[in-house]
């Protein structure tokens, strides 16, 4: 299912064949969490800017509008209008970072939805049955993403647990996709590596994973809170114990060069809300550094935020025009700036595979970080 | 400049020639007040969903950012990047019904900014000096709209300061258009019938505007407070004193009921913010009555807002994916539903246009009028 095409260095270079079509990786996932991009983004629009896999999020919709009004309506695919891959997350991380109250229990997580307080139960299971009804190409194993500042103690015990969780949800994922109603049924499962900032635990923990035979593997856990640099050291660490014909993912990163240093270590899937939560607050990134439009400078500025850019926004429109929309606070303004960063997003990862396949991905990303860091546009 | 090509009782299928295209009447134009439709629509939509003219706003854009920064980019066209014809309003109805404390004189008026309070004049010639900054195709006479509550004796003497002020827009128009650096120098400019619901006065002044030999003709100071039927019987009195041979633009209406009553009344230009907003709100117009998205009913839905209507929403989407986005407040919502009203409204234009050549518009609008009161969908 998944091909290692070129190496440079540990960076991969892959393809991944899914239900729904082929990956190209190094690949950037686009972030639509309610089953939309935010910012007004359609997945008619998502067709025009290079998107490869669109990711949704399993406790967003496990809550609205339900994963079985999902189902009835014939899976995310079809009710997204979307017939690309798809990869859901297990639920784990909103669990952990957005409901109230919850008690975490060998069985699973009871916890309130942050809509409306009820009382939700959330274990392996019932994530894989979530994910089973949303359809999606790619499902994400239950985990337990410990808070940064947990003991190692905790963390230790922590990842046990979820080892434990990922062989249930490996057995539920093989009980589900082998039932008729099911409505894709070669649904993928990845497994997660968690361990926090510790090298043996997550070393421990990634060898233990790597023997289950898992459609790919993610890193998790990292991203919230730790420097940069110890997110690398713990990737140069752990990326090596990761089976190397399996797809890498490096979960919720990041800026463009927490990306670039990513490839560099061995990861080729990664997601972020940066782009479309920069984009809605005006911040648009180019080859020349980030942008602010809200910055007077624009107001007469008849250039497109970045020449040559062939993004929906940039194809017409002006940096004065996009400026004078954040004023006015016109939607639209967020919408081409959205499309524009996740152009940009999209367009940065195909200049990566190209640049692994040649074998000058080091100059690539050299330059590409010399030019990001100017600053002056 | 305007083509007559049809008639049928009092309606009119007329043809006006502009420097930016030619606009097939009956025609509704798009409102983009602050040089974008509200929504997240872009003039690239536009295209999609069949406008032929986009309304801005001059008072909006006189404010923010400014019709110097607007002439300085190239003109409204320009900077929204849309070549088809655009019509602003004088500012008019914005001094009167958006600015805090305002001062008429023979002049014009003193008012403050509702933006920063700052303090503004706008008479005759500033309206027009702006107008011919925008360049829009089609410039809107300074005019006062009174209050719907004023005496008769009021509106009297407005009705007369607003003919005055008519014939300083003519003359400050005829100026700016000789002008070397006037980006639009065949920029139109419509008279405004004013009157309040006063049939005599109404008429009086549509007889003296007429002789004065504008571009076109609007009825002004409707749909401010009075009843449908009242509206109607003004359009009754005072369209018939209005030129025949130009164009008649009944401003700030309204629903499609009201187009259809007015387009039977020899009206034949229309603009309203109705279908914009009402889509920003999650309520879509049908040929079997409006429909509110949020509606429990739509959960599992997977129609199409209408079978058959060929527009960015219904060519993809389903009831139950609008449904959730707006429940999910994703601006996808608004923007699907906002070009979906634009369309509806854009296609019914196309269709009285269609009924009008075609002899049968009085049985069209009957049967339209039938379907869309039905409220079941």
């Amino acid at each position: 299912m998944y091909e290692l095409l070129a190496r440079e260095g540990l960076a991969k270079r892959g393809r991944l064949h899914t239900v729904h079509g082929v990956v190209e990786t190094p690949v950037f996932m686009n972030v639509g969490t309610a089953a939309a991009i935010k910012g007004a983004v359609s997945t008619e629009d998502l067709q025009d800017i290079k998107t490869q896999v669109e990711l949704s999020n399993t406790y967003h919709l496990h809550v609205r509008p339900g994963d079985q009004v999902v189902k009835k309506l014939g899976g995310l695919h079809k009710f997204m209008v979307w017939d690309k891959p798809i990869l859901t997350d297990s639920g784990g991380f909103q669990v952990f970072s957005l409901a109230g109250l919850r008690k975490i229990k060998e069985e699973g997580v009871y916890f309130q939805s942050h809509i409306d307080g009820r009382k939700i139960f959330m274990g392996p299971e019932e994530s894989m049955k979530i994910q089973s009804n949303l359809a999606s190409t790619i499902a994400m194993a239950f985990d337990e993403c410990p808070s940064s500042v947990a003991s190692k103690e905790y963390i230790g015990e922590s990842v046990d647990r979820t080892t434990r969780w990922l062989e249930r949800c490996r057995t539920e994922m093989a009980r589900l996709n082998a039932q008729e109603d099911t409505i894709n049924r070669k649904q993928m499962l990845f497994g997660i590596n968690q361990g926090g900032i510790y090298e043996d635990i997550r070393i421990e923990h990634a060898k233990r994973i790597a023997d289950m035979d898992m459609d790919g593997y993610a890193v998790g856990g990292l991203a919230v809170g730790e420097s940069h640099e110890e997110m690398y050291r713990v990737l140069e660490a752990v990326v090596p114990h990761l089976p190397l014909e399996k797809p890498t993912y490096l979960m919720g990163v990041g800026t463009p060069a927490n990306i670039l240093e990513a490839v560099e270590r061995g990861v080729d899937f990664f997601d972020c809300v940066y782009p479309s939560r920069n984009g809605r607050h005006a911040h648009v990134y180019t080859n020349h550094g980030k942008m602010n439009l809200l910055n007077a400078r624009f107001e007469l500025d008849e250039r497109p935020i970045e020449e040559g850019c062939g993004c929906p926004a940039c194809r017409k429109y002006s940096r004065a025009y996009l400026r004078h929309l954040f004023k006015a606070k016109e939607m639209l303004g967020m919408r081409l700036a959205v499309l524009h960063n996740l152009y940009f997003y999209n367009t940065m990862m195909e200049e990566i595979r190209t640049a692994i396949e040649a074998g000058n991905f080091a100059e690539y990303k050299r330059n590409k970080l010399v030019g990001m860091t100017e600053q002056e546009v």
